[in-house]
Formats: C-alpha cells, structure tokens, sequence
C-alpha cells in the first residue's frame, strides 16, 4: 500500500519535517503550550529526559523558592512532577512506561476509560502508564477537570498526564491511541455526512499519527462508523502498519456472547469463539454458526433456529437502543470495558482454541473477503500486541450471504469517502440508515 | 448502646420477625417482585438454594420449553442463570460469594463504582460478587439499563445482580452497605432541612440493615451529610456493630494527600499517613502535623507554614467546586475510587507505618473527642474488614483546636436529628453553611 502520492495532504505525510502543514502545527503547539501551562505555580513540568534523573529526598520547598513552571510540554499538575521509577524498590522492577492517546477524553466514554487504564486493568500492576488526552478548544475545561481528578485518584501507575487539543502534539511517541472522539449525528444528519464530518477528523488524525505516533501504534477507533473510519485513519498514515488499525466491535461480540447465554440458560462464561463479521453497523453478523457454549456449537445447544437468524442479530443491534431508553444516555460504561477488553485481548494470549472479534485491515484475509476494507473478523494474539486471523472458521451459505452484505457495504462507504483516502472524487450511494441504534 | 426503646419506631428493630413495619414490607416486597420480574421471558429467575445445585452440559433450548420465569427475588437477566462455581475447575477455588448493597445505584458515582467492584479492583480475583442494587421508584428504568451493561461487561467474578427499591429486601444478607443515595441539595434548601430529608433516609436504612443484613455488615455512608447520616444510621440498627458504620472522608485524603505532593514537588506515592479528621464539611481537619512525606514530618520538608496552615485545608476544600466549574458535573469518577480505596483499606492489611482516615464512631476513642459522633479519624486494619484508631499521633494547640471545631459542629448536627436518632426533640442551631463547595 503506497499512497502517498496520491493522498490530498503528501507533505504531511512525509513522516516529521516540520514543512507544509507540520510547520504551522509546530506554530499552534507554542500557543496550545501557552494555554495549557499549569495554572498551579508548585508544579514543575519536566516530562522529558529530566524523568530519567534520580530524584534525591524531597528538597525543602518555600514559597520563596518556588519558580514559575519550566515551559514544557502539557503535562498537568501533580503528573509533571520528576521521579524515578528504577530508584524505587517498589516501582523498580516495573515496566517502560507505555503512552497511551485517548481523543474525545473529555466524553463519558473516556471517563470510564481513562479511570479502568490508570487503575492497571489492561496492562497489569508492573506498567507505568502515561495518558495523553486530547480534546478540543470547547472541552479544553473539561479536560482539566478529568485531569484533576485522575490526580485526586492516586493512581501509583498512573505517572503522566497531559492534555491538549493538537493531536501533533498529543499523538507523540503513542503506543497506543483511543479514537473516541468524534461528531455525534444530530437529527437529520444522513450516514453519507457523517462519514464526511467524521472523515475529515481522522483523516487529520492519521496524518498526526503517521509523523509523531511511535512506528508501532496500535490504533482503536470508536468514533463513528467506526470501520470507514479507521479505513481513512489508516490511509492517511502510510509510515505506520495498516494491521495495527482496529475498529471496535468488541461491544457487539460482548453482547452477543450475553444474549446467547441468556438464551441458552447458562452464564456468559460458558461462551467462546463469539465472531462480529463486518461492519459496525446494523449490517454486522454475529456468527452463531462458529460461536460455542461450554464448547459445544451454538446450534446443538440452542435448537430455536429461528431464534438464532431472525431475532438474534436484532437483539444484539437494539441492545443500544433500548438502554438509552432505560438509562437515558448511551452505553458509556459498557463501551469502555468493551475497549479494555479488546485492547487486553491484544496484550495477553488467547486462550487456547478461543478468540475474539476486531475490525481490522482485510487486505490478505483467508475468506475471501474484498481487500483494502476495515472489517470485524476473528483474531488470535500471542499478547504481543500483535495479532492473526482465525483460519478455522466454518462456513455456510446463510453466513456467507450476511457477511457479502457487510461487505458490500463497507465498499460503498469507502466510494463515499474517496476524497479522505486520497483515491479520488467520492460518490455517495449508501443504501437505507445502517447506523446501530442508541450509536451516538 | 442500647436506643431500642427509645427509637420512634421500635418494632423495626426487633431482627427478622415480620411484624409491624416489616410485615408492611413484606407486602410491598411481593408487589415489587411482580414489577421487577426480567422483561425476557429466557430469563430463569434462581437467586436461591437451586444456586447451589450444580449445573450439567447446557440442556437443548427450544422456543416451547421456554417456561415463563419462576417468580424468585429481583435478579436480572442472565445473572438469574443457575451455576456451581465448585463444579467449574477455573472457579473452584474461588472464596464464598460475596454481597455488596448499593443505594443512589442509578446515579453517576455508581455508575463508576459498579464496574469497578465488578472487575475485582476491591475484593481481588478470585471473590464473586453479587450486587444488590438499591433505587427508587423514578429511578427503577435506570437500574435496569445499569443491570443491563453490567451484563454486557461479562465480568467473570460478577455472579448476581439484583435491583429493588426497598431497603428490606435489597439489603438482605448484605455483606457492605454502600449508602450513596440521598436527595441533593436544592437552591435555598439550608443545612438543617438537608438533615432531616437525608435523615429519615438514614433513619429507614439503618432500621432495614438492622432487620435483613449480614450480622457483620460493613455500612459506608456517602450521601451527605454523610458523618451525621451515618451516626442515623447506625442508631436506627442496635443489632449491629456501631464501629462497623462509616462515613466517607477518604477523597478528601487522597486530595489531601494530592496537594502536598504538588507543594513538595514529590510524587503523590511519597505522602503518607494523612488523616482527615472530623466532620466531611468545611469544618474537616487535613492533619499536617502527623503526614509525612518520604518518611519525613511534612513541616520539614514545605517550609511554608502559611501554606500549610491556611491554603492547604482551603484548597482540599475547594477542589470540589473547582472541578465543578471545569468539568460541568461533580466528581462521580474520584469519589468512586476513593470508596474503592475505602473498602480495600479494610480488607487487605493496612502498609506497615501507615494508615488511613474514615469516619468512624467516636465513642472508646483514645483522643477525647467527645463520644457518640461519626468523626473521621486514623484508622489501621488487619485486613479483616475491622480496623482499629491509631494512638501513635501527636497533637499540638493549633491541630487541636481545629478539631474541637469540628466537634462541636457534629455535637450541633446531632442535635438536629434527636428526632431521628430515638433521643427526644431535634434543636437545631447550626453556625453557618459549612457545606463543602461541588457537594450535592
């Protein structure tokens, strides 16, 4: 896949020089520095090499002694203080710190999130976390609030915190980012421009990621539609591997597992090889011809055939809808677990004979599906980080049509937002409202 | 102790017999049942002995064998599914389920803290859990929109959840009590009318603990006024431990211990033993006599004493109303993780050298506060659920006197709720509103 001669932006794409659109970030970044200097006087910003300096006892502070705070990059209050984790016999033995990028960290998803990722429930006790938090100029406030009170929280992994609303600042040496962050659909807006609103922010967020991201970035989009999105993200980040790009469907696949149990009178753990094919979209197929309960196929336990292909996809799909009836907000607290899993399941093995569900790259699949799509297929990790797709799966003719439809889909979103991959002028010919209910 | 016959309602306290009050309840508890029976006709309700059967391979589901769900207590959805974690090799060594009552469960800090009790952050991975879910009437959609994403969590330690709007049947054989429930303060609404709406809350909780709880029940009080609820609340169960009711300071320490770090410069894992002493009101003593940071008494290391005498407790203080205004909503995220912190403070052995600060029950106190009042103080534990006060802490004119004042303002409060508490006619003659700012 090489692009880059084609893709609307080519200078920005070539991955750190500060020309062309770099430049003028590198202008903003002053100013955002500017903004976003902690207001506190006692906090001295160091989230540098200055890190790496043993730091000796505590020297004795007056009010005299304090100076104003050293510019530097946009870490926030406590979180720029200095330490040094090999100087510690607790923290001694712990892991380099890992960044991790949360856009729309001012959302009720991110609220969730961000509290799960300090307290070590992806990544273990022994790994420092750094979270980098992007936002935009209105949530700038909001995001000093979550700042505060991930400090009130006393999170001992939690070692960094800044936050910005450049994503070429906040993207910086990412080893992972969370795009959750995007326009919701206000009424009337049609899914063709969404796809275009959406489109624009991570096309320009694929462009950060692509020159300031660490090369190996795992990417998670949430924002929707999700796949489409995550198809521009990688697309305009050429310098990166288009496999690290993922979609989130692990919601769907969570739900899925739920409603299968419930139907089948056994608790959800009883549950395995769950597979959301497709798109993020009332087009997805949750695979019951694939999926196990107690290790046992799905169809030997559950003999309501009709069940299984009428009601049950569209009781996974209107899983959303109806909770925003009940709650009377969107399924906040579910999607974030839903992301800790999905980025757990990148980060430790899979159980033996298991897998999971992830919208990723398609270009190589072994199922015949269209290359150059994001699409939801079954995954393995050796917890690496990396991933492989399942390669034995069963088909059959009423999957197979289903998963067709996804795709089909996924190809006329990707005609719509040809002008944000760089392929060309878009022509929009989405079929009817796909967009799951209850999706912001 | 002994109130019982000086309690407004006497018969409530008898424990058990379904007299008076509780044959009222009783009453109400079957109508509830009717409302809250799962909507999903797959769900087989069995929060009950037939928990204890084991569970065989899943039998063949059909569309005809699906019976209509037995009528059982209040369980929801795939948690009314029947299981044996003793038949079940990853689960056999897992400790005895246990309960965790939840009031103010629809709101924002439960949101929070729901998720994390269910993943483990307090009780560790191998102690099931079962969430007894406590609303009110305009609040029972809510709950179930949060049952219904608890389910979509697939948390493997959450094993049941149950939702209701009576106390007597939500806090049955409960093993924690978290009390976050209470009315919030309204525009012109004055301290002592907050007393005694939130009192008889207090008063009717305590009375349904006192009935249907777990004989050993650990009750932390969150809804405010939260010193003087407690001490409602732990009048209104003579059954109970007294010294098992606690009300929570614990944000107010993790902030205080916050602010200090970012005067010293230091990492907030370098403060310890602070203690919050008194009333969770603007009267609260953070005590910088007895804090230390990396070992050493706090005034060696900030030297500015005008600081620590007048800005330090201010800017604890006004955190919550600082982070109001930036963020919009008050801090649900922190204020769950400092019951989290609370909770796991009192099961797992407190660091040698350190403690924590609750607000407890005065009376046996080693420091001559008066008796009879919640009062926040340091506190020590095996990791048994128990704990006991630090003697080892000093005390000069200054700290004292700061905590007199608190005093004073709790023997005021007190004096509010006689009604409440089965000791004669309420006087209330409170100084002015010493409601924290960003309180509800």
């Amino acid at each position: 896949m090489d692009l880059s001669s084609s893709l609307a932006t080519p200078q920005a794409l070539r991955g750190g020089s500060l020309t062309g659109p770099l430049a003028a970030h590198a202008a903003r970044r002053r100013s955002v520095q500017l903004l976003l200097r902690p207001r506190r006087p006692t906090a001295r910003c160091s989230v540098d090499a200055a890190k790496q300096q043993v730091q000796g006892p505590p020297a004795a502070v007056t009010a005299e002694a304090e100076a104003e705070a050293a510019p530097g990059k946009e870490c926030f209050g406590v979180f720029c203080t200095t330490y040094d984790l090999k100087a510690d016999e607790k923290t001694r033995s712990w892991k380099k710190l890992v960044n991790v990028a949360v856009s729309g960290a001012a959302g009720m998803i991110s609220n969730h999130l961000l509290f799960k990722l300090a307290s070590g429930e992806v990544f273990g006790q022994d790994q420092p976390i750094a979270l980098k938090l992007l936002g935009s100029e209105r949530s700038l406030q909001a995001l000093e609030g979550v700042a505060m009170e991930l400090e009130d929280s006393l999170y001992p992994l939690l070692r960094e915190v800044s936050i910005g609303i450049d994503p070429y600042v906040v993207f910086e040496d990412a080893d992972w980012a969370l795009l959750i962050g995007a326009k919701p659909r206000g009424p009337g807006v049609e899914r063709a421009a969404l796809l275009d609103i959406n489109g624009q922010i991570f096309a320009e967020q694929g462009k950060a990621l692509n020159a300031v991201a660490s090369r190996n970035v795992k990417v998670i989009v949430v924002g929707n539609p999700c796949n489409t999105n995550a198809l521009i993200c990688l697309k305009n980040a050429p310098n990166l591997q288009a496999k690290n790009f993922h979609a989130l469907t692990r919601l769907d696949e969570n739900r899925a597992k739920c409603q299968l149990a419930l139907k089948a009178g056994v608790f959800y753990d009883k549950v395995s090889n769950m597979t959301i094919w497709g798109n993020h979209s009332t087009t997805q197929v949750p695979d019951f011809l694939n999926a196990k309960i107690d290790g046992k196929p799905v169809k030997e336990v559950i003999k309501d055939t009709k069940w299984l292909e009428e009601d049950f996809t569209v009781t996974v799909q209107k899983r959303g809808g109806v909770l925003i009836q009940k709650w009377g907000r969107s399924s906040a607290a579910s999607t974030a677990v839903s992301i800790v899993d999905a980025m757990r399941s990148l980060v430790t093995p899979t159980p033996e004979g298991d897998w999971f569900s992830t919208g990723v790259y398609t270009t190589g699949n072994p199922y015949g599906i269209a290359e150059d799509i994001v699409f939801s297929m079954p995954c393995r990790s050796k917890g690496d980080g990396d991933y492989e797709l399942v390669k034995d799966v069963v088909m059959d003719d009423f999957l197979w049509g289903r998963i067709k439809k996804s795709e089909v889909e996924l190809i006329a979103e990707k005609r719509c937002v040809a002008h944000l991959t760089g392929e060309g002028n878009a022509f929009c010919d989405l079929p009817g409202d796909t967009m799951l209910p209850g999706e912001m």
